[in-house]
């Protein structure tokens, strides 16, 4: 393996005073980890260097084709001190998914957990104490070849970030209000889908604002083809349960593979529920609503852990589930993960990982 | 207006000696164009600087969420000395088009023009001499707020670059040869397809890697809900000449609204050719092949004008069109645009723009 260079910095920044003012992604550590990437040397020179802006080409691939893309994982400080990282290999697998995707060299997904271990270490002092607060860590890849005609990049750059984040939606597990798209499209089977690439977060963010201004949280994307099955929210994917069965869309190469969704469906089955993996329409959500048979829906993903929805609107149609209530099987998916993730609960082996094991 | 800013280089690149070497979209000149947007201010500072690299946030949202729109377009040197550009106010208008899809604040498109103007004329010695070479222009917008929560940026650059290029497709006029992709999607209606928006280009990259394995320049859409009509090639509108009348696909929402496309129908329309503006089948197509009815095919893009596609492959069939040779429509298509484009023709009142004038 390459061996990972470390540039110290000068001085540390001052870390922030009042926890409970994180927000999400908007504070950045001492370090960062670069490593870049150059046709016929492959990915090369790993360095965690200070935090700072980077230098690139006005007419890097990235800023005009959009070639890029990124994960999106936590470390989490654990009551007796150790600093644990969940399911990292997972991240690191799916990125490299995303890479073939979109024609981006894939890394060495050893080196990368490994440095990502190494940039936690050096930055632990930054991860924040206050309940369900972590740190938040982005890796991503950009094309920064300087030229404009369209074709796959010849060099790339691999960078992590690490953000000390508050909970992701400030009203913590209370349920939000999610908003059924009709009119946009997030993506479509021959798209990007299920790749984490910018372009799929820009097209979404005119629907999000839309859903903003009628107070909604998020969108509930439907499929691109018919606009008639659920696929999954802006950041997480999706659930219901409907007459006490588990269901949740398939992965049909429109929807983001979530870790999170990965490990409830894991966790439920180790409890013996039922959960099936399927193509659900939203009229069928409405139907199970109208027969009082919907008793709980909620998101998965890595930001908020589980998400409980408490009101879907669909068209002129809103649907108020669980009465302002999070749902049993919620709370305990919630209580379940965010137990292992930070450490009070054993979970399946490998999902918890010591950056210092 | 605001004032346009120029900071002058102490020294000055050296210019292509070969300009049958330029390639396309690989040499920068000595200036670039550059306005920030910051929320509460809107766009100021419009500068024009010495081309170089741009220091951005490594958590800049273009580099994660794809927030980002451009445009094409380029300056001709006319035989008499002058500099021309082709409808450039169509650019900047559909530029703000893309913006609204994306979220990013419309900018002022007669400030933009006239920077432009600006621009290409500190850096006129950069514009080629060669046959079929220009400058092409590119400007393009960014967003570079350095937080990590998925919503549309608070801070953009709008940049504009010049790159001395040559002819886009290195054969120049001679047909090419096209694949009809069945597989990948590259949008869909409710999509961004019709906005100049990164994501678009990079979900087609890995098509387009896998038509040059086989031989073919680019790869023709279909539509991604049917996957039976006809979209648009990479960076081109197309167009068929099918039993003596032209057509191409109707804008529908998922298609780049060309302005050669746009320039060709109404050129095509003064000189009392038919031409229809509807849904095209590829069956339709490979229909009239078969009872010899597709007489041509053309491409339709600023970086070639006018690019006779000389086959076309769907699935196993392979349709060679026009012998090699370029159709009559075509040729007087792409003589009399490159005639309006280089100063040697006429054109309708306002398609050419003096940057002088
Ligand atoms: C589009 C989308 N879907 C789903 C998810 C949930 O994935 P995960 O559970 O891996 O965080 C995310 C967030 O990462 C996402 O961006
Ligand atoms: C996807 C796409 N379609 C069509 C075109 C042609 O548009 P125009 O004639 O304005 O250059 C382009 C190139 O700009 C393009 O990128």
């Amino acid at each position: 393996m390459q061996e990972i260079r470390v540039e110290l910095a000068k001085t540390l920044k001052d870390k922030p005073v009042d926890e409970s003012k994180l927000g999400f992604g908007q504070v950045f550590t001492d370090y960062m980890f670069v490593m870049e990437y150059t046709a016929g040397q492959g990915w090369h020179d790993p360095v965690i260097k200070p935090y700072g802006p980077i230098s690139i080409s006005p007419a890097a691939m990235c800023l005009h084709y959009g070639q890029e893309v990124f994960e999106g994982m936590k470390a989490y400080r654990a009551d007796d001190g150790r600093v644990l990282l969940f399911r990292p290999e997972e991240n690191f697998k799916r990125l490299n998914r995303s890479n073939k995707r979109m024609c981006i060299p894939p890394i060495d997904e050893e080196l990368a957990l490994c440095s990502l271990k190494k940039l936690v270490d050096l930055d632990r002092d930054w991860i924040p104490k206050a309940k369900d607060s972590s740190l938040y860590i982005r890796p991503f890849i950009i094309a920064t070849e300087g030229k404009l005609g369209v074709k796959s990049s010849d060099s790339y750059l691999f960078i992590i970030l690490l953000s000390p984040s508050g909970p992701y939606y400030a009203s913590g597990l209370d349920p939000v209000k999610i908003y059924v798209e009709s009119s946009y499209v997030r993506a479509v089977r021959g798209g990007t889908g299920e790749a984490k690439t910018g372009g799929n977060y820009a097209s979404a963010l005119i629907a999000q604002e839309e859903a903003h201004e009628q107070d909604y949280a998020q969108v509930l994307w439907l499929d691109g083809v018919e606009r008639k099955y659920i696929e999954e929210v802006g950041a997480m994917n999706i659930f219901f349960v409907i007459d006490g069965e588990v269901v949740t869309p398939a992965l049909n190469g429109s929807i983001l593979p979530g870790i999170t969704r990965k490990s409830t469906i894991e966790l439920l089955q180790s409890w013996g529920q039922k959960v099936s993996e399927r193509r659900i329409s939203i009229q069928e959500i409405a139907d199970a609503y109208d027969a009082g048979k919907l008793t709980e829906c909620f998101g998965t993903g890595t930001a908020a852990v589980i998400s409980p929805v408490g009101e879907l609107k669909w068209q002129d149609k809103v649907m108020p589930i669980g009465g302002g209530q999070i749902g049993a099987i919620s709370q305990k998916l919630y209580d379940t993960l965010t137990g292992i993730q930070w450490g009070r609960l054993d979970g399946p082996a490998g999902w918890s990982v010591d950056i210092d094991a």
